[in-house]
């Protein structure tokens, strides 16, 4: 019991880790968090974006992403850790504040707020749990608590 | 290795299964494929929904989507599939063409196409792979092929 414990919390903040290196704009702690390809082949889904495989594809987005930003802050909500052996899954909510290049002479560009939900996969390592796989997705429908899945019927169909 | 193969194709069947029950509509097989909660808290993601976590939220979501389409196919494009273990993870775009109950009089709903990228975890059970997280989003960005990166410039920014 106090074993699983331990994981949950390694893999809660392995979690943190990556959201803080997206902070910092540290592209090597970055690589460092994902999956070497030979251990199966890494996936990325950034909010909109279609689907990115294996290393090179997923760490080239997030250079031009951090190319584009000049500051970015997550606050993680609703952080749920499921862990199954050697497999970690980490649902949670980004609430994203973030601003691109500043125009010439300005400080920092606008900030803008985003709400995404994200999937994270971990896989355990020698050297602690790396990310697999992250989706996220911005959240378009109303959120709102447990109860209000009857706002569904607004939301699109799919599986 | 034809051992691994195997499992690459046992999964992608599970992974059609899935997507043909919600045409079908059928909940008992969508509920059959989902992971029981005491192997690990699944997580489902529908486009631009919020995190719904454990068979209760998720199953009764289905039956929400199931009530309100009367029609719905998945050609699915891009399947992947990366085995690791027990966990295997698949991403795939899912085209959908999709339509709500029809008005009065009328034998369809209107249909809506959406192009939707998703990625499933599955878990190996003594039952046959089964689903431990589906994280369905809308593809916002201009997709194309994979040199079309420097697109990235017009996405949100995100982890």
């Amino acid at each position: 019991m106090s074993e699983s414990r331990t994981d949950t919390e390694a893999v809660e903040l392995a979690n943190t880790a990556f959201y803080e290196a997206m902070e910092r704009g540290d592209f090597d702690e970055i690589s460092d968090l994902w999956l070497d390809d030979g251990e199966g082949g890494i996936s990325c889904v950034h909010p909109g974006w279609p689907v990115l495989t294996g290393r090179g594809e997923v760490l080239r987005s997030y250079a031009l992403i951090m190319a584009n930003t000049d500051y970015i802050q997550f606050f993680l909500t609703d952080v749920k850790v499921s862990v199954l052996a050697d497999t970690a899954l980490v649902t949670c909510t980004e609430n994203i504040l973030s601003g691109g290049p500043a125009e010439e002479g300005a400080e920092l560009g606008p900030l803008v707020g985003q709400l995404v939900v994200a999937t994270n996969v971990f896989r355990r390592t020698p050297d602690g749990w790396r990310l697999w796989s992250h989706h996220g997705s911005p959240v378009l429908a109303e959120s709102g608590d447990d109860d209000d899945l009857d706002g569904a019927d607004d939301a699109p169909d799919d599986a």
